[in-house]
């Protein structure tokens, strides 16, 4: 099967009703994708590939594999407070199947329908199964949350439940039923709502898919400070809080900085979303990151996710 | 080395003296980037993966692999008269190290000066060499080429030499000496001002790194037409015209229609620009591809390059 004709079969329309209201002229189907896009506003583009064995696990479902690598793309926008527009896909696979593909579509559309965008473009090659997916997204000019605004004193905020897709992946990989209870690694979802609602109240912000504490780190870095965590604090589903635990990755939560005059605000944000959003720490001017134990004491920081 | 200090020493500063001119307003370095559009313009995205021993080989250097993969995600939006705002760049390699890092990054600023556009952003991830490239242009409202626009009685026009990258491909593979005349396959130029010169003269237009029938003939379904191409014709360096040598791909030319009015400024265009441009054959209203060979006989047609 030709190139062409694959990618009209399986990736001519995909969220193609949301076309319209995205303002994309030409989608799938040209050399390149035709966007309007308006002046008034900022756009936020991220990629990020996610490669078999390494970002899913090769006994996934090609629904749940398309859908895991796009929502994962996407975190990066929420954590940027962006609304997303639309997305391409480089997609690398062994071999044309069809049941494969129409599966793996289906993800795509399920990834559409949840975020209202759609597919305006991409790229097949043959290789390893590797989904490289971009998103754009927009924002008020200005109002990107960025690594780089935490102040000291502000207190440091994480939204959903730390360790879960850690606890869940470990049970994945040795077991082959994976029917339920699974959401938190196979599906997870980009806080978009949240990042929306932290425009103006949030100082800083970082999606924390290499480990909270790694990319908390990164937030001290950019914005020249640094951060007081409290163990006992983070939100975790069990009561071990280890390190490898909370600094694993694949929690696409955001972390989020915000001064202690908008912690009833956050509260109510937290309220009106369903999603949990809990006080961590606090960032100080002393340039290092420290996380304390129950007693107290500072612990040794391992390093999150490595890609290398 | 973890991903945050690598993109910091590679990637962090490539292309950064245009990012003012390309209203950049957060390039690498958080989780997303942030961007300045104008609503008076369209804009026209492309993303186009690169996979070590398909789309180039792996005796190359890392500059020319670099180089390579960003010229060749590029072609998509010459051949839709775009001119390139900038680029991101999703990178798969399987370790850390810092000659060929180095040397990568040295490519990706070859291709960021001859082009103007800076890295907004990107992701690293580990696994076999492929490198994805992700390239934003702009062009005036409702001026972009397309494929859907060809007449019957448009001239078919193709840029460039045929072929020469297929024979210096054959060539590389053989020989470990790659130091001169393989710019064709090494150093594709994207027709990026040829492209915008084409707007308002040629009618639809496509990249032909497909293969040169292979890729008209995506021009004749999108616009509903058929076409009669003359094998004597066809610009080639040597004078056996195979059908393999015209229509193996990687020749990062565009193929263009345009009334036959605009024959003496497309005769200008060439000769401003030095870029060959050769009359190949006509469209018609049969629906219906043909290649004519010397003699005047239809040929058969085999296909380009096929991705699976």
């Amino acid at each position: 099967m030709d190139e062409h004709l694959l990618i009209q079969k399986y990736f001519s329309d995909i969220g193609s009703a949301y076309l319209a209201e995205r303002n994309v002229e030409v989608s799938v189907g040209d050399d390149s994708s035709i966007l309007n896009l308006n002046s008034d506003l900022q756009y936020v583009n991220s990629i990020d590939t996610s490669i078999e064995d390494i970002h899913f696990l090769n006994s996934m479902s090609p629904r749940d594999i398309a859908y895991r690598s796009c929502a994962v793309a996407l975190s990066d926008l929420a954590a940027c407070g962006a609304n997303p527009s639309w997305y391409s896909i480089a997609l690398t696979f062994p071999e044309v199947e069809d049941i494969w593909l129409e599966n793996f579509s289906l993800g795509l559309k399920d990834f559409s329908d949840e975020y209202k965008i759609p597919l305006v473009g991409g790229d097949t090659t043959k290789g390893k199964l590797s989904v490289t997916v971009q998103v754009m997204g927009e924002v008020e000019k200005e109002k990107a949350l960025l690594r780089s605004g935490a102040r000291e004193n502000d207190l440091i905020y994480v939204s959903g439940i730390i360790g879960d897709a850690f606890l869940q992946l470990r049970e994945l990989q040795k077991s082959q039923n994976q029917d339920t209870g699974f959401d938190a690694y196979l599906h997870p979802k980009a806080q978009i709502a949240l990042g929306l609602e932290l425009i103006d109240i949030a100082n800083s912000a970082i999606d924390i898919s290499d480990g909270l504490i790694q990319d908390l780190n990164l937030i001290c870095k950019s914005s020249d400070v640094g951060a007081k965590v409290y163990l006992s604090m983070i939100p975790t589903s069990v009561e071990d809080k280890t390190l490898e635990l909370i600094n694993s990755g694949d929690d696409y939560q955001i972390c989020f900085t915000a001064s202690e005059n908008n912690s009833t605000k956050i509260k109510h944000i937290s309220e009106r979303l369903g999603v949990p959003i809990t006080e961590i720490g606090k960032i100080t001017n002393s340039k290092e990151l420290i996380l304390l134990d129950y007693e107290g004491n500072k612990m040794e920081l391992g390093s999150g996710y490595s890609h290398f």
